[in-house]
């Protein structure tokens, strides 16, 4: 698997999904064309998926809040006639390597988590019309829509039959849904995962893993009922006309991806990459009605696009690269314009739309399974949104006084009110209250300094950077650390990374990343799962997988 | 591996503890026998620990709360010069199977969540006194301590050098307490889990790594200061002698453990066993005098000690055994006036260990990585305290009705006040709020029939068990279920089972058992870590591991 992954695309591309809008309820289809994979080798059959149908799903999901917000109920469905989805797919996921099989996991929780929150961050509920068998992954898709309505037929079901049939788990939220989310009782969770045939009618709906059981005869109807109820319920206000999510301007070179407002270095044999962003490179918008006008091409919309994708290419086609380097260059009081603006009009449906996917992208590089350091240079603009990504890396450095020839404005950080509230991260709290979980005063002295140019020092002194380090010992000590990072075992990287990045609470969405992601990834190293004998690579030969039977 | 291994200790057989009783002070010294180590081809160098090193702590620990209920601050300190614990033998973890390690972390993590706990519990505080170097396991003891003491000089620190050094996590706990319990910001956390060298004296403090850092010529009078300082302003009340806990009365067969009170037989084809435990063989005592009299022999004492053995005998022991089926013979309403004696007399220091040992025990069946099943049989006796393992397990089948044959008195079911308050799960619910999360009604619901004789028919509607089966269905469904069970992968069922025992909220100890054990499970299967050119073999060589750099 060494082709390059795009995760771009456009309704007109798309091969497994379709949408047909009808005011304000989406009907939203999967029929996976079964010879679209995105690889050789396997065949998408009974609408079962692999990366490229997520990628589509995303897409949708991503379009339908900007380019739809008519839409207040979308109703996911499926295409053919015998089956809703018959989850991921077993010869893809038997072929692929590890770690494309763990970052492919995380990029469909992450979609998952997206249309889950479209609810509360955007007012468009997901109802789930299951017809037919939903295994596994299908099912994994139900439970993360709003509400899950079942044929109360003789084929239709839900079942997550990973354990008995494959020797993995659910590994796409489906075991911390079913506990935490549906609430199922431990028993009985058991038992509906121990099964191959899952649970149909009265049963499903008695054990809470669906909300509603209706007869094949009058399904159609009560499906397109409840559509229609919940849109007419819902809060949100009705807007005419989206914008267009057009593409991104983007060109890859061999070490480099570059995009508007985003430049990606690759340093291949230091096994790392810098990441630019760049402050706007024109003054805020007047108004909202500007901001629509500019559409997908508005300043911070067009940034955390390109980030987003950047940050998505790097996890899959580049695996290699263990550290990401984060580093901005701009005018900080024109990015902060830009920024409150849509924080003086979060009413307004595309500011909130804008704000809310903000929130999104940084919990996906929280999330990015790479050693994260941020690089506060002079001339930086490491304010407001962007401030978030001190917090969100593992350390950060921060020059200090003037540096021999280097003319650019003196490193300074300035925070917002955003900082504060704005973007939490999966804990449900902000990245500054994560941080300082120890000494929450240090958020209040944070606060204070809402608005004023923070220099190293007074950075230092806030707690806000790791080091601050001046002309003599910048390029030497991140130098070091940066070699010394990529000597150690990217694994022990990975684990170290994931414990200490998310103290405090814990959410639905931290314990699919935390919990059940690192069981997901002991299984997919297991021989009794992925080994030649194993039950992922005799999938579909009638005989059971030969395991061992220690007890772990 | 393949010898057996005893959880049974006493001081007379210490080879790497001591204590020194003063009073309301304990000095506990650890000094670990280099020739000590529980199996050949390893040396226990530098005061680094083996399984057989912490069974000699849990050991001194549980009779710090039994034998010397005098003590009120108990100081864990080093026995050796230069060096204070150098934590988890290496050459013992290179060359140990992987369930060993995965069983050895868990027993390690619950004996520190036993002195951790001790304060809150018991009112025994532990202060660790850290002279010489506390590195990986060592500062993990520390960490699991109530207050840690620094000697500040040339030579002492503490360090989790694992990630650098070792590939591998510091999965005692080590991460987690570092975020959530001593809330070290993240950043600097980083920092500290990536350097060899740990850190020292007054960057230990100012990085919340310790509490208190003394210079060495005061140290020890500081130690003792405090010590005496705490034991002196404890609440716990004073209570001059303790009871003695004797040697257990326990034989071990071929296929079998046989206790005073608990049976175990192993069926090693069908990869399952069964527990037994009998009910009281005497009336409940009169008094807590008769109770203190009666001392180690006491009925609900001596069934917590052999249930406790008997299950770690099984985990470390029987690794194959992928099932154990729970079952209760007696007469409930004698066990539940047994344990109410107790409940009436909480305040009371022998009452207050029983039932917070019973918590432990309990909890330590809730982690025990097998699957679990309760078996209500005629004749059963699961009430009170007993009752809590109907929701421990994974499922459970109830006798419906007379069988054939069968004179004992019908099944059922009687709840007392305890069930919903004194022995709850590591997330802090009961066991029937976790397992009622969705249906919060239902355990008023089972508040209610508190005290009454709740047959089949009355405990399914209550959700207190999974299936009822009369005399027709009875074997046959359970044999099925048991065959079913043991052809499944291990690993899924493993990964399966955590995932679904622990809904609801989260605690520094699910975070610990759920999260960071599985990453460091993860962890401790990858060629990285534990591949013959990984970096746990090659520890001592002055080679670093030959790392596949791909991140996952």
């Amino acid at each position: 698997m060494t082709k390059v992954i795009d995760f771009q695309t456009d309704p007109s591309k798309y091969r497994h999904w379709r949408v047909e809008y009808d005011g304000p309820v989406a009907n939203l289809f999967m029929d996976v064309d079964e010879n679209g994979g995105l690889f050789d080798g396997y065949q998408l059959k009974l609408n079962s998926y692999d990366l490229g149908v997520d990628i589509e799903l995303a897409d949708v999901i991503q379009r339908m809040r900007f380019e739809h917000p008519e839409v207040k109920t979308v109703v996911m469905q499926s295409g053919k006639d015998k089956v809703f989805c018959a989850g991921a797919n077993i010869r893809m996921l038997g072929g692929a390597a590890h770690a494309h099989k763990v970052n492919f996991c995380k990029f469909t929780n992450e979609t998952r988590n997206t249309f889950e929150a479209a609810e509360v961050d955007s007012g468009q509920k997901y109802i789930c019309a299951v017809r037919g068998a939903c295994a596994g992954g299908g099912y994994e898709l139900a439970l993360a829509c709003n509400y899950i309505m079942l044929t109360d037929d003789s084929s239709s079901n839900v079942a997550l039959p990973e354990v008995p049939l494959l020797a993995v788990l659910p590994g796409t939220g489906g075991l911390t849904r079913v506990t935490d989310k549906r609430k199922v009782r431990r028993d009985l969770a058991d038992v509906f995962c121990s099964i191959e045939e899952g649970v149909k009618g009265k049963r499903a709906l008695d054990w809470r893993l669906v909300d509603e059981v209706v007869p094949n005869s009058k399904f159609d109807a009560a499906v397109s009922e409840r559509a229609h109820e919940f849109a007419a319920n819902s809060a949100k206000a009705d807007v005419e006309k989206g914008i267009t999510l057009t593409p991104l301007d983007r060109s890859f070179g061999h070490d480099s991806v570059t995009y508007s407002l985003v430049e990606v270095a690759i340093d291949r044999a230091g096994r790392k990459a810098t990441v630019t962003l760049h402050g706007p490179d024109t003054p805020a918008p007047a108004s909202m009605d500007e901001v629509a006008a500019q559409g997908a091409n508005t300043y911070l919309l067009r940034l955390a696009r390109e980030l987003d994708d950047a940050i998505l290419h790097m996890r899959l086609n580049e695996m290699e690269i263990g550290l990401l380097a984060l580093r901005t260059q701009g005018d900080p009081d024109q990015l902060l314009a830009h920024e409150q603006l849509l924080l003086d009009n979060k009413d307004h449906w595309l500011a909130n739309e804008i704000l809310k996917y903000w929130k999104r992208v940084l919990k996906r590089v929280d999330m990015t399974s790479r050693s994260l350091v941020a690089l506060v240079e002079h001339g930086s603009c490491f304010a407001g949104v962007l401030a978030e990504l001190l917090w969100s890396v593992d350390r950060s450095y921060m020059m200090e006084g003037e540096f021999e020839g280097d003319n650019r404005p003196l490193a300074t950080i300035k925070l917002a009110s955003s900082n504060f509230g704005d973007y939490p991260m999966g804990n449900d709290l902000t990245r500054l209250q994560t941080r300082f979980l120890g000494t929450p005063e240090a958020v209040d002295a944070a606060k204070a300094a809402i608005g004023t140019d923070i220099d190293a020092e007074a950075a230092q002194d806030l707690g806000l950077v790791t080091y601050i380090m001046d002309d003599i010992d910048w390029e030497d000590e991140i130098r070091i650390f940066m070699e010394e990072r990529a000597s150690f075992s990217p694994d022990a990287m990975t684990g170290m990374e994931a414990n200490l990045r998310f103290a405090g609470p814990e959410t639905m969405e931290t314990r699919i990343f935390g919990r059940l992601t690192a069981w997901q990834n002991w299984i997919f190293q297991r021989p009794n799962a992925v080994g030649k004998d194993g039950a992922l690579q005799r999938y579909g030969t009638g005989v059971r997988g030969d395991y061992n039977m220690q007890r772990v």
